[in-house]
């Protein structure tokens, strides 16, 4: 049986075997084949309970063995004692899928820990979703595998949109804020510890899956990047917009995330690069995870950032400029066309039609002006979607309005949003089943809206690449590479690096110097010394004439701060001018972070870096390059800042590419590497790596 | 009459002649009469209409002068029209205060400006609330004089919490959502364009009014801002913390808020530093602008940043464990005494007593066990608060969960909030009732904890000495000082200069780089030449004997590039070492902003700068000035940054000290001021201003 079938069995399933099912409706074991009941499923279940003859009305059956037939998914609700018990059983039947809820496992240590890899053993080839799930809720087909309290509310409105999330509290929290808001889902999957299943498999199965049209992501940790990726963009070419909101940004949720699944979060920047590597639009309020899906599951496409804000009611509409502002949407005025069609409505003296919140006032809610004014808006150029403001004054008659908003919609392909500004949620679930998403916090209009215009306009990165090294790349063992060694590994991938000349005395140095010509460096050259300035190890600016006495010097002095007398030192032409740049690479969690800065203090004490992910062994495209340099504030010093000479950013591109090759050429035997500073020189003039640092391993 | 008691009439009025009401309650003019009634005001109600006998059962009279008793107050609902003259007829009545609500003056330009000044000037000694404002609702006494649509919602809940929102449609929502989620308030009153009653006046009012307890902002703009801070002030003392939300943001937002009530809004960060020099809590997202009043006004105080989260639901714990973190607060693990009580309620094998969040489990829900958790945790040293998860389980007996943490609250004086994760808006308001603020984002939850921290430690900054200047304070014309010009400004406040000398030919310069000794700086000396390097006017670390030449190129090249001779340089010691920073002044429409950055291309590309206002003409005290360097990034660079020496910090903050009395003495003279460099020399060695500019009016 193919894999991609196990997990559509799971989710579809036709008949189902409840292992360890409560003869109790109220108990949590209890709660499953109610649920299964009271949404209506059509298909078998067969509950397994060896102390009772019937369950709810079904014939129970004493194990896994006596069932009728084999299940398609074996939901296991008995606890860690007897879990891997069952599963054994299930897989031994030939089940394709298992959920296991019970927890006990990785989260807990050590013992956990073994017994999660006991429980994956007893599997064999049976998918598994879990241990420490909730299980799984199908809304389209009605059929709920899962405990969840929000499985008592009733009215589930069936949508495209889709659910994955690591914790089974948050499953639960999110399906019943929809159901409320008539929200229209599709799957909402608790992965749980993923000892088999993980987020990217059901990501990746769901491109396929024709009923949803938006993935969303409740992520703790990944544990896969590489998958993950592929998941995401097989997910982006099937035009099915993901959006993901990711906890363990702080330190304190990273601890509470470890002793919830076992997983670590790693750093939050890894996973921001991730996410926007990968085409995902990233939920940064736990409010908007839920709002930018309803956003994109309208299916109208934000081709720009130019919104149109129609009011009845000036402050309110202040208040949503403020946000789409802040949010990085541009609120144009009318052009005069459309001020022209706006002022032919005629909605009072009042009116402000010629700026942008547009104010039709009360009276341009009567249907007809409200149909004119948002058709003109729809029809003008000069917009890419229009939010409309629902005062109080809409209260009374909420039909009119939804029907008056929805009545636009067949006109035009342009985004049409509703901001609720009083309390009023049947109006705003009224709006968002016309087809008019609709939303009550400005910053969620902003989030969807930004949401939209990415999905919209996000490409995926070319793919890189790897430049070709120099045919005989240095081959170095495991360990810390001396600053010559690193700067050789540099020069083989094409990075430029300062001319220099490895000597052992004075009157080597002063040779080496007089070769250079100009200033000199001078540099102790030890891998045992990783902290060259703190060790008295580094002296810029010298003559030929200076070098031997300061070289003498230096060496006592390394020799009294490292107790290392040094043997070799490095004499490097002095870079002149340019603009000092770090450019850095180290292993996370999630893969290879690189990592691109201003120099000095300024990446340190300003944090001014900007972050890609390599995780699946390519390296980055230049266009990624460039865009990293771009993302900087100091891009500004490197763009001709305040009449500047602009820099070679050109070449800094091609640096960084050629840095990441390292790492995609070098695989798992790169640990860390650094340029610092790399001097970016003026335009036509390349770079140059004057002091750097590799460890392999 | 004096015009807090005004103001005490206008919000607890016992009689309201309303001008214009309308026979048609669902017609706005209609509705203020149905909603006092619909309310159950007992005071008089005199409807002003001369085409009506009778409105609402009462009595209609044909104008203002023919009522039988001069009212309270008049809230005039006619059109800009005929305001004015219901606003002088009212006035010559001698009735204490109006409301007007109509629109139509100063948002809509020059026209409506006049027609303001006109309003005003017909209400002479009268207070007017508005124009373009929706009224006032006075909950505490049941008086609502507004035709807002939220007042046709029922149950409205008294409590501490009062509003000022300058937007009408605001203080609607606002209001729809309180009732609905049953928070408890006092007065809502909008503002609208403030002709007279602003936002201070009614600070200043709920300052006293015992009624109040939180008093909570909807800002578009500050007009007077020493009025706002004494008013502010005044709330502080009074132990009333305020919480203000400010729109007018982003650059789209502040057109929207002009189009509003015709106000300019200002630079957010000069409203930033009022609001914190003021007392004042910010709400950073508008949902927040509630919660963060309800989480204060349960009266408890949070007196440190270490909170306990107890849950029986560990994937919810981390979610508002992460928002917590990225908050700023701290969520430290049990010490030993409190785990060992927490195990002691043996609530079951997979608990997690030793670590936060506390995970209780499902077991620990039961009524005895939950208490005993709380209670232990609130008994804690190592706690100062407690969140308490509300998961989907606790559901099925809302009442059960909030009475056990209701009966936690009289055990201890610490803050007990409930994060509500499903929907369930009755437990929600349920918790709240009882005592307990509950929230429904996690995002929220840190804001209002964060929120209770500031208004629990917040102290009133030192008032500043204004320095003592120099007997003979250079007198200067308006308009821009030279370099030279400036620093004789700075050094008379006791601010170091670095040794300078004037000339005007080479052999002068030479003379004058002997007598500095060193190396200098040649820099030409015009008002005319704003931007001196551009010009060609700046060159450094010239020796004595190349001074003359490079001086007679400086005039030509200057000439070439400005057109203008230059016949007056300075030449200057080099300052060496120390860290650049700039310290600048310049007026908004708040008042005077001080500006602290690191110098050079930091502050600007970075945009590493703090700000502080000077609204009441004095200056600022030497703990603002300290604070305003700590609170920058590039504070690390100054405190030793990486084994550097230290900064010498008590000079640059008596730096800033001095340049802010320039602005406390010079008052409205000066326009703008900058030093720029600053050095800030190695502890002990003080602070140079290297060059700076001085415009003066």
């Amino acid at each position: 049986m193919n894999q991609t079938s196990a997990i559509g069995r799971l989710l579809k399933p036709s008949s189902v075997a409840v292992i360890g099912a409560s003869v109790d409706a109220t108990k949590t074991a209890g709660r499953p084949i109610a649920y299964l009941q009271k949404h209506g499923y059509l298909g078998s279940i067969y509950p397994v309970n060896p102390k009772a003859d019937e369950i709810a009305g079904l014939k129970a059956y004493p194990d896994i063995a006596s069932l009728p037939e084999t299940p398609d998914v074996g939901l296991v609700l008995v606890g860690v004692d007897r879990a891997h018990m069952a599963v054994r059983d299930l897989a031994a039947r030939g089940c394709p899928a298992a959920i296991v809820l019970a927890s006990g496992y990785g989260e807990t240590g050590e013992a956990g820990q073994a017994r999660q890899k006991e429980l994956r053993e007893a599997a064999g080839d049976m998918r598994i979703l879990g241990p420490n799930t909730i299980g799984m809720v199908n809304v389209t087909d009605g059929i709920p595998l899962s405990p969840t309290g929000a499985l008592a509310m009733s009215h589930f409105t069936v949508g495209g949109i889709s659910l994955v999330a690591q914790s089974g509290g948050i499953m639960g929290s999110l399906l019943s804020h929809a159901v409320a808001r008539r929200i229209g889902v599709s799957k909402l999957i608790s992965t749980g510890n993923e000892v088999d299943l993980d987020l990217s498999d059901l990501i990746d199965w769901m491109a396929d899956d024709p009923d949803t049209t938006v993935i969303t992501l409740y992520v703790e940790a990944i544990r896969n990047a590489a998958k993950f990726r592929a998941a995401a963009l097989k997910a982006a070419r099937a035009g099915k917009p993901i959006v993901a909101f990711k906890v363990g940004r702080s330190e304190a949720g990273s601890r509470a995330v470890v002793s919830h699944t076992g997983a670590l979060a790693g750093a939050d920047r890894s996973y921001e690069a991730l996410f926007a590597q990968s085409g995902v639009i990233r939920a940064t309020s736990f409010s908007s995870l839920l709002d930018i899906p309803v956003g994109l599951a309208s299916g109208r496409r934000l081709a720009g950032n130019r919104i149109a804000i129609l009011t009845s009611t000036g402050g309110v509409a202040a208040l949503v400029s403020d946000s789409l502002g802040l949010g990085g949407l541009s609120l144009p005025a009318p052009d005069t066309d459309t001020a022209r069609k706006l002022r032919a409505l005629q909605t009072g003296d009042s009116a402000v039609l010629d700026r942008n919140p547009i104010d039709v006032t009360l009276a341009g809610l009567e249907p007809k002006l409200l149909t004119g004014a948002i058709n003109a808006i729809l029809e003008s150029p000069t917009f890419d979607a229009v939010v409309v403001i629902v005062g109080s004054s809409s209260l009374a008659k909420p039909d009119l309005m939804a029907n008056t908003i929805r009545g636009c919609l067949p006109g035009s392909a342009k985004p049409v949003l509703a901001y609720v500004s009083p309390y009023a949620p049947e109006i705003t679930a009224l709006l968002g089943a016309s087809g008019v998403p609709a939303f009550t916090t400005p910053e969620n209009v902003a989030a969807v809206l930004a949401g939209m215009l990415k999905a919209a306009t996000w490409r995926e990165p070319s793919v890189a690449r790897v430049p070709a090294a120099n045919a005989d790349i240095p081959s170095f063992g495991a360990g810390v590479l001396d600053e010559q060694q690193s700067k050789q590994l540099f020069a083989a991938f094409g990075i430029a690096v300062a001319p220099e000349i490895v000597v052992t005395n004075g009157a080597q140095a002063e040779q080496a110097a007089h070769d250079l010509g100009g200033k000199v460096a001078l540099k102790v050259l030890s891998e045992k010394i990783a902290h060259k300035s703190e060790a008295g190890g580094v002296a810029l600016n010298l003559m030929e004439g200076d070098i031997a006495t300061r070289l003498m010097r230096m060496m006592q002095e390394v020799a009294t701060r490292t107790l290392v007398t040094p043997e070799r030192f490095l004499v490097q032409q002095m870079v002149s001018g340019g603009q000092e740049m770090i450019l850095g690479l180290k292993r996370d969690s999630l893969g290879v972070v690189i990592l691109l800065g201003a120099g000095g203090v300024t990446a340190e004490v300003m944090g001014d870096t900007s972050v890609r992910m390599l995780v699946d062994g390519s390296g980055l495209s230049r266009d990624e390059a460039l865009a990293m340099i771009r993302e900087l504030k100091s891009w500004a010093l490197l763009d001709g800042y305040r009449g500047r000479p602009k820099a070679d950013v050109e070449a800094l591109a091609d640096a960084v590419v050629a840095f990441s090759a390292i790492a995609a050429r070098l695989g798992e035997r790169i640990a860390e590497a650094e340029i610092n500073p790399l001097f970016v020189l003026d335009a036509g003039k390349g770079v140059v790596a004057a002091d750097g640092l590799v460890v392999l391993r």
